[in-house]
Formats: structure tokens, C-alpha cells, sequence
């Protein structure tokens, strides 16, 4: 129903722990709460053949949309459009249009800054060569554009690894796409907080609710330990319109919270997510 | 030389960005001070088809060590041994030295709570179903064991997505071999603050230093937009012994910070990680 979305993470500073991972998770939620579906996300290093192999494997389950997070600056460790290009087996060529958007941006900051030119070094040029056939996508805030291309039916979409570029690529060119490809699909979800019953006591209660709500997803996520338990239970669900979703989750939070009680827990906090 | 790693983090959660992957952060930061490699972090969802297939898929890439996290606890939603068991093929079964290590915390928690007994529902024995042939790992801040088992030279170990306890189970029962396997590698990391040059410019120099100091990696991060620009340089080497690690990063910084400061730019801040 739903369009699945995989997502790969780019950077040798993600694989030391340098740098949590908030753009996976920025992704992740703005792709939920569009309807869509994300099934994957892989984080590899600044390495050609890893991002050629990763992004290979990722179209071979054939997603609907394929998105990367960095590695599209204009230093040597920005790999992930020779990576893109060798699994697609196309050649970096310099596009045109990517390269009159970063002539554009130097001559602003060259404006700025108060000098005659900035001059298009390789470095610079660098972020104008893309995998052929793709085509870039205005980056309101940086200097590297996004890239976007197609394989396969699988969209394939590049964004830098600075949040707050990723960021405004993703609202600009791809949420309205995204939003439309989703259709009316909704992703609704509330959560509740529960005290007085043990993780291991909700389980079965757990159980027959989702097994009686066969749409509905329910995890629970302890927040305290087991034997002083603070849980908070999190109800979810995607569907084709936003009465549906609604009407799934209320109904299977009745039945929690009715077994929920009748076992001596009780609701301690109820929280409807916009 | 080092050996490698990789981590599988399980949770339909990460997936709708509900939750930020700090737990992946956590351990790549652990692991790679401790002197290992870690190749690539997967997050996938609460599915024994979707765990089955990644760990798979990571065994044949043929790690020294696999780490998943999250997916260990009573619910029906907690798949993770499910699913490395059908990777493994072979089955769950009852492991008595678990189920004693379970049975122990919830005497533990009757005794606190003042109660005679806390019965082993099915839900609470299900903790102590391990793959055939894995053994459980204590957790000392929370009831379900860690586990670990081994496949095709590749070891294997589930710990629980409660970062208390994934942490603990971590440092108590696999620090000690892990540091051991590393031997003396070292991980050596410092980093520098870089104002006045953008990153285009400062991008051909990276490269002359990374060439000429081939085991020294070195990533420029953008503070700042290219156009006013702050740069972070982050210089790391992992190497057999410390002094090694230390003199080849050394060696680095010198010929970054005259070329950097030939061309007109400042280094603004000096950092050596501990």
C-alpha cells in the first residue's frame, strides 16, 4: 500500500561514533508521518566500493525510493556520487545545470565577501559531477546540490550530510512528491504511559490486543526496570485515510486500557501526537 | 589487522524516528576506542524475516563480531533471537543457566516488593528460549539475558535495547574479550578548529596530507555554510601500539597546520580526544 522507503547514511564519523545519527531519524519520522514506509536504514563509511555495494544490495529489494545522507562536499571523502555512479554502472559526468547552480552560489559569496570572483577550482567542480542521467536538486542553504535519479523504478535520491541542508533539499524538492506518491495514506500514532504492572505482565495483554487489531502496531518501551516499572505503550498504524487510522488505534486503546485496569495498572499519561 | 564489526540495531521505533540510534552511537564510539573497526550499522524493524536476512547477509561478510540490540524482551515484539536462530538454523530452546538467571531477578523483585512469589508466566520464561547452543550473558540492571553464540568464525551477540542495560551487559561480559582481540591496537583521534579558508580550499590540502600520511584518515566537517566558513578537521588513525597511533597523526597535524596557515587560514581551536 504504502511506498517503502530505504535510507543510507554516509560518513566514517558514524562508524567511530563521532556523530549520532539525527539525520536518519529526522528522515525516518518526516517519511513516517508522509505515510510512507521506511524499511531500512544502513550506515557504511566514506569507501566507493561499500556505498556501490550497500547501494546495490538496497536496490535489489526494490524499494520505492532509495535516499543517501552524505558525502557530496567537495573534499576527496565525499565518495557517494562515484559510489551511486559504480552500482548503477554509469560514469560521473559534469552536469550543466548542477554546475551554473554552484557558479551561481560562488559568485554570491564572492558578492558577499567583497571580491571580484571566486574561482571554480576542481574541488568545486567536483560537486557538480553526477552519476549520468541524474539530475541535481537546489540546495537552498549550502553549496552542494542534492541528486536525484532513477533505477530500476527505484528512486534514487542524494543529500548532503549537513542537517540543515539535507533538511531544506528534503522540504523543497522531495516532500511534495513524497506527499503525493503517498496518497491519502496517514500514519497516525499515540502513546501511552502505564504504572503498575510489569513489562513482562502487559505481554500477553499485548498480544491479544494486536492479534484482535491486526493493523494496529503496539510496542511497549520500559522506561523504568522491570521491577519498578514505568512503561510507555506506543500504538501506531498507517492507512489509507485519517478517519481509518483514528478509528484502528482508538479502538484498540479502549481494549488495552479496559485489560490494562481490570489487572490493577493504570493509565498515567495519554498523549495524541500531531 | 583489527578486527571488524558489525552491529544490527532491531526496533520498528528507529525505524519511524520515534527513537534516536544512540545505543549504534554508543557502541561504534565503545568499540572503536577498544581498537576495533566498525564496518556498518543496519536498522531494520521488529521482523524475523527482516533479522534472519540481516544477519544473514552480515555473516557472510564475514566480521569478527556481530552486535545486535534491542528485541530481547517478554512481548510478542521482541524477535531478535527468533530471528537468529532461523539465520543460524537451528531452534529456540529453553536454556536452563538463563532461565535460572531469570527466575533469581524475579525472586529478587517478589522479595523487594514483598510479595511470596512472581509467578514465571510464559511470557517471563520466553527470555530464557535461546538459540540452540548460545549462552546467556548476565544483565546486571535489568532481567533479560544478553546472548551470544557463534557462526562460521563470526561471533554473535544480542544485548537489550534499554541503554542501561545494553551498556552494562556490554562492559561486564564483552569489554574484557574485546579488548583482548584488539590487543594493543589503539585508536588515537584529534581534531582541529579551522577559521578563514572555505572547505573547497581547504579540500586539496586535505588530500596532499592524506596521501602523504596514508593511515591517517582526515574528515572535514562543516560548522558553519561554505561561505562563512568554521571547519572542524577530524585526524584518527588506529594503530598496533599508541605511540604509533599518536606519531602518525602528529606527523599530520604539522603539515596541515603550515599549509593551512601559508594560505591565509587560522586553526581557532586544538583538540586532543582522551
Amino acid at each position: 500500500m504504502t511506498g517503502n522507503v530505504e535510507i543510507i547514511s554516509v560518513g566514517n564519523e558514524l562508524l567511530i561514533g563521532k556523530t549520532l545519527n539525527t539525520n536518519a531519524q529526522w528522515l525516518a519520522k518526516r517519511l513516517t508521518i508522509l505515510g510512507l514506509n521506511v524499511r531500512r536504514i544502513i550506515t557504511i563509511g566514506d569507501d566507493i566500493e561499500e556505498i556501490d555495494t550497500a547501494v546495490k544490495e538496497a536496490i535489489d529489494r526494490k524499494p520505492d525510493f532509495l535516499i543517501t545522507t552524505g558525502g557530496l562536499g567537495p573534499t576527496f571523502d565525499d565518495k557517494t556520487l562515484g559510489g551511486i555512479a559504480k552500482a548503477l554502472s554509469v560514469v560521473l559526468t559534469l552536469n550543466k545545470e548542477a554546475l551554473k547552480m554552484i557558479q551561481e552560489k560562488y559568485r554570491a559569496y564572492a558578492k558577499e565577501q567583497g571580491l571580484q570572483k571566486i574561482e571554480l577550482t576542481p574541488a568545486r567542480v567536483k560537486m557538480a559531477k553526477l552519476p549520468k542521467g541524474a539530475k541535481p536538486l537546489p540546495n537552498p542553504v549550502g553549496t552542494a546540490p542534492g541528486v536525484q535519479t532513477q533505477q530500476d523504478r527505484v528512486l534514487i535520491v542524494a543529500l548532503p550530510g549537513v542537517p540543515s541542508e539535507m533538511e531544506a533539499i528534503f522540504e523543497n524538492s522531495l516532500a511534495p512528491a513524497f506527499r503525493e506518491f503517498a496518497g491519502d495514506a496517514t500514519f497516525f500514532e499515540t502513546s501511552l504511559g502505564i504504572s503498575g504492572l510489569m513489562e513482562s505482565e502487559l505481554a500477553p495483554i499485548i498480544d491479544k490486543v494486536m492479534h484482535e487489531n491486526s493493523y494496529v502496531y503496539i510496542k511497549s518501551h520500559p522506561r523504568g526496570a522491570e521491577k519498578t516499572p514505568r512503561i510507555e505503550l506506543h500504538l501506531s498504524t498507517t492507512a489509507n485515510d485519517s478517519t481509518t487510522a483514528k478509528n484502528r488505534v482508538s479502538r484498540a486503546i479502549i481494549q488495552m486500557t479496559d485489560t490494562i485496569q481490570a489487572k490493577g495498572g493504570k493509565i498515567t499519561r495519554f498523549k495524541i501526537k500531531k
